[in-house]
């Protein structure tokens, strides 16, 4: 048997045949075009999952069931997305409406950095772990929480924004309406503000900095701009970027005196920097300044591994998650 | 059958005999002379113990099991505290060393944190739900995570340090080495190091204050000084109690945001102001200002009911917890 697992964003929808041995043998995307009527974009849902389902010569008689991976605040049991504000969704009954199309009665639905951390714990960089975190850093700072092998979801689904804890009182305006959440700091948004921050003091005080160079390469700030500027020894950009790791170790102790988890796994577009992300010196200030530094069995902080994968695979596998 | 519960603190050891309604039939303190050798100390848990038992009528082959609240990092499942500063604990077996005096089968072990916030989900002001987070505002601010009715301690027993996760990065420093724990701000020892600081300002400033009369009618600058001048309209401890409340309010919607927990208490001695602390405009701020300020079902936030007992009861219920 197989499972398929649709990985739902604001772009596009991304989805996968998984096998059991938690493989996708087969994915492809079609564009979400997320203003359109809710129902259109789980009709290319189900669309996709019959492509995909031809390419790999299945049937929906193959299929044991259905994951879906989608944005904002998700009730799980209900099959109901609450509200996904970047696809216009609010209180939809995404699972209902996909199986008029897809006539599969285990349909499970899951928020998507929530299945991304469910994959990494069952296949990738947790996996052996009862406990782990995972943080994505993206265009907001997700967070998926694993305990005990499941999702943990809190009383009412909706938990685990760990993005939006405040770690700079006072601090960067988020989009949640508080003042110095982590996500202001340490999302791939985040970064870039910090970044044009930079830009913007290096062009008032007349100082040349490598990033410009970048801009113009890129067209446009990104997230890569300072780190590749950094790269190429422009101090500036060492400013950025060091900024930018204290802010992520400061969350990520939070983290492990919060949780204490076996594992906290690091996913998310900026992870392509590996090594300049989680370099030795960020490692070692997270070991030492944790509460129980001197634990004889310490978190360990890593890259995720199954990259945009993630939410495929984890929805794909959420069958393990609501099953006993 | 009974239980016998010891809360062993810096100052005092507590321990109660409870009945099979969660109530402390029989309880009595020795003071713990915290400078002792270890064993020492925990011969007069026994001795404590003995003296109840006496008092209640009761003998050993009345106790199921004993269980202990101790401060500091302990590994319950092997009944050893790894780490208590104030009582010169270090990797130290007290299960073991207890049971020498105390001959029972079960004796238990939790951190004192957890221990209380099993009390309160078992039968205080969490009673009746799955999930709940209380946290002590004393000396330190403790924190006990309650996850499908079991105490939540991450992998290596050192979870729910949640004193420690910066809310004011580079701000005051902790005693845990970092700056800016939310503990340093509403711990009652951070409530009296801003009542010290506003103290000081008014006298730079020639303002005079109501705080300096309590100062003198308690002898010294403790966590009432602030709250007993606020009610009596002095407009620099209203400052002090509002600058309390906005970080104790910012922490509990961090807590919120990652956990979504059904209840969240407050314990402590702080807790005593009761509608001073909890007050509407809290409540309200704290309602708004989550993450998911629009879900249907939301965490509650009161005060903890079981107070000092807090301790001994959670300390007498934990075979509720280590048992299937």
């Amino acid at each position: 048997m197989y499972t398929i697992g649709i990985d739902l964003g604001g772009t596009n929808i991304a989805a996968g045949i998984v096998n059991q041995e938690n493989k996708i043998i087969c994915k492809g995307t079609t564009p979400t075009f997320s203003h359109r009527k809710n129902e259109e974009i789980v009709a290319d849902m189900a669309r996709l999952s019959y492509t995909l389902l031809r390419r790999a010569g299945l049937s929906l008689a193959n299929i044991s069931s259905v994951g879906i991976a989608a944005p904002g605040t998700v009730l799980p049991k209900e099959g109901v997305v609450e509200r996904a504000e970047n696809l216009g969704f609010d209180f939809f009954p995404i699972v209902e409406v996909l199986r008029k199309d897809l006539p599969i009665e285990r349909i499970y639905l899951e928020n998507d950095a929530n299945a991304a951390a469910f994959a990494e714990a069952i296949c990738g960089a947790a996996r052996g772990s009862a406990i782990s975190v995972m943080i994505t850093l993206g265009t907001g700072l997700g967070g998926g929480i694993i305990i005990n092998n499941k999702i943990y979801t809190g009383f009412n689904g909706g938990a685990g924004e760990l993005g939006h804890h405040v770690i700079a009182r006072g601090g960067r305006l988020c989009g949640c309406g508080r003042r110095g959440c982590w996500e202001t700091y340490c999302s791939a948004t985040g970064l870039i503000r910090s970044t044009k921050e930079m830009l913007a003091r290096c062009e008032k005080n007349r100082q040349r900095t490598a990033m410009e160079e970048r801009v113009r390469h890129y067209g446009r700030v990104n997230a890569r701009v300072a780190f590749d500027a950094m790269k190429s020894g422009d101090i500036y950009a060492k400013r950025v970027v060091d900024e930018y790791k204290d802010y992520l170790a400061e969350g990520i102790i939070d983290l492990i005196n919060i949780f204490q988890p076996e594992v906290i796994s690091i996913g998310g577009g900026i992870c392509n920097e590996r090594g300049h992300l989680l370099s030795d010196d960020l490692l070692i200030k997270i070991d030492r300044a944790q509460f129980s530094c001197n634990a004889a069995k310490k978190t360990v902080v890593r890259l995720a591994e199954l990259g945009n994968d993630a939410g495929i695979i984890g929805a794909a596998l959420l069958e393990k998650n609501f099953e006993a």
